[in-house]
């Protein structure tokens, strides 16, 4: 069984603390919404369904011991909701997590206090099943487009450490292997914080998935040495016109999927579509701090004085992605129509 | 001035321990062939010109305290030169920079034992004035392709660190400051080893180039954002039909900049052409050890048991290369053609 990422056990948030991976594996507890801010802003929580979920736990914590009555509390979710939102930028499930959050607060105006906030921790867990789920789904509909033998590049970490427990990207991976079919992984090591590294190899090794970790930068020779039959990433937002905002370095590996004719599948739950962005030139890009690239472990390996540009997610086109793989199907293009016809269906 | 990478005095080969760079700048003695073999090895020194002249110092050094006539003497030079061809499988100029040797070598049957041991040293020493002058045309030609403003993206260093005191790539670059001109850099971080944070921003710092320093996974988006209007990159080895194998990652940001319809240049001195092999398929690739990915930065960050693959090299093929600069002239394709009334000229 994959590891439980995010979970509620002894009156608080537990989640593995990712920044200690792959050397330590360890639990941490999250008491309050400060707590969980900080989880999510330093990536001791990260990828765009389990950073969902921390900031629905998160806005309970932020109000449990809040006194007061329904209005109040309404009010105070909202407070706690837009604190946890200033946390990260880019990932669109936040948001929709939050608001989820809110909207159901704001539907409790007559709920007493103690119904109200156990409703919100309900909520929250609610979304696990949900993902785990939707992970499920995703990991169906992916292994049908995968055949015994093959091997999928994967970049950054979409599996089971960026959602509840299942994964998008390696969903199918792990479907795959209880089919009996035998699906090998190649990781991008992914600068600058290095998921693909310390995530996504170590993660394969407990599942018992072969893997292979490279460098980002050989990529394109493992593509030209034909040792890759599918590119399966996640996406942090996707907009109306299938345009993928995903972890930096994504476009690269698209842009190399398309010269070798390789597939290029994104695992796209519909909580990571935003509807609302007509294409990916309107998602506000992250960018982090320098020091990832300059001392990024522990050792400083660029010089003083040196400017560096470190965006942590870039757009893949529309055009360069072959499907998106969500829980209710496989999302080929054109997708202006196809999304639409999803979320109206 | 640029930096001197590497020189004879004080009896000994000198060169900047380039394993210590950006921290700390040290320049370091070799007194044998050894320690020549060590330096290329663990890339104290390292960039295909500079091998080359290391590896020339390296033979007279092995040879300096040899005992005997000419005919021993030219023996032991093949002994030592075998042995130096063996640190590095990859960059032709050291097999280049050693042919010469043992040809000047052959060529001295009568000398006596001084003369014989003083001309290998003048040899290596004439290798770095050549290099310095090899450099300054492919900076001439190299510039009068850049539009004053423009800024070129690079990988890995090709700069003055991977030449005598010039650099190839970074050529163009000094020659358009003299001319008044202002070419800005971005440098790819370059993983496993990170030249380019390590040396390639820490020398265009040094000579007052404008650089901003990126990871390998964002050189998409800068070419997205329209930042970038020339790739220069140097060459380890360039066959007669113009593929070019280069630092790991060269080939994605080669296929990255098709893409972008942004020219691709390669500074490719004669001595890193080698016309002997047909394409890029006959280059035996250098795979280095798995640690420079697991703990390449004083810290592990991949966990055990993962099979990493860290291949030194890739073969860019030769129709992403817009044009070769080389010390006489700027070549476009065909290149078999091209290359061949070049080096028949």
């Amino acid at each position: 069984m994959p590891v439980r990422t995010i979970y509620w056990e002894d009156d608080c948030c537990k989640i593995v603390d990712q920044t200690l991976l792959p050397t330590e594996f360890k639990t941490i507890e999250l008491r309050s919404a400060e707590e969980a801010w900080e989880a999510i802003k330093a990536l001791r929580v990260r990828g765009a369904p389990a950073i969902g979920i921390a900031a629905a736990f998160g806005v309970y914590l932020g109000v449990r011991d809040a006194d007061g009555d329904a209005a109040g509390l309404i009010a105070k979710v909202k407070t706690v909701a837009d604190y946890l939102a200033s946390s990260r930028p880019t990932a669109v499930n936040l948001f929709w997590a939050l608001d989820r959050v809110v909207a159901k607060a704001a539907s409790m105006q007559d709920a007493e206090s103690h119904a109200f906030k156990a409703a919100l921790l309900e909520l929250a867990q609610t979304m696990i099943d949900e993902d785990n789920a939707v992970c499920r789904a995703i990991g169906e509909y992916g292994t049908a487009l995968l055949n015994d033998g093959d091997t999928i590049l994967t970049h950054c970490n979409a599996g089971g450490l960026a959602t509840a427990s299942y994964g998008t990207a390696l969903a199918p991976v792990l479907v795959a292997m209880e089919q009996g079919k035998t699906i090998s992984v190649i990781a991008d090591e992914t600068r600058p914080l290095l998921q693909g590294a310390r995530l996504t190899a170590w993660e394969c090794r407990e599942n018992g998935v072969p893997v292979t970790l490279i460098c980002d930068v050989a990529s394109g020779t493992v593509m030209q040495q034909g040792r890759v039959q599918a590119v399966i990433v996640g996406t942090d937002r996707t907009t109306a016109n299938g345009d993928v905002c995903n972890k930096i370095g994504t476009y690269n590996v698209a842009v190399l999927a398309a010269r070798h004719g390789i597939p290029f599948y994104v695992a796209a739950p519909l909580s990571s579509i935003d509807m609302s962005l007509a294409s990916g030139d309107e998602i506000p890009i992250e960018e982090r701090d320098a020091d990832e690239v300059r001392n990024g472990f522990g050792k400083q390996t660029a010089p003083d004085g040196v400017k560096i540009f470190n965006p942590a997610f870039d757009v893949t086109p529309a055009e360069l992605v072959t499907a998106l793989i969500t829980e209710k199907g496989v999302v080929r293009p054109p997708y202006k129509e196809n999304l639409k016809r999803l979320f109206s269906a």
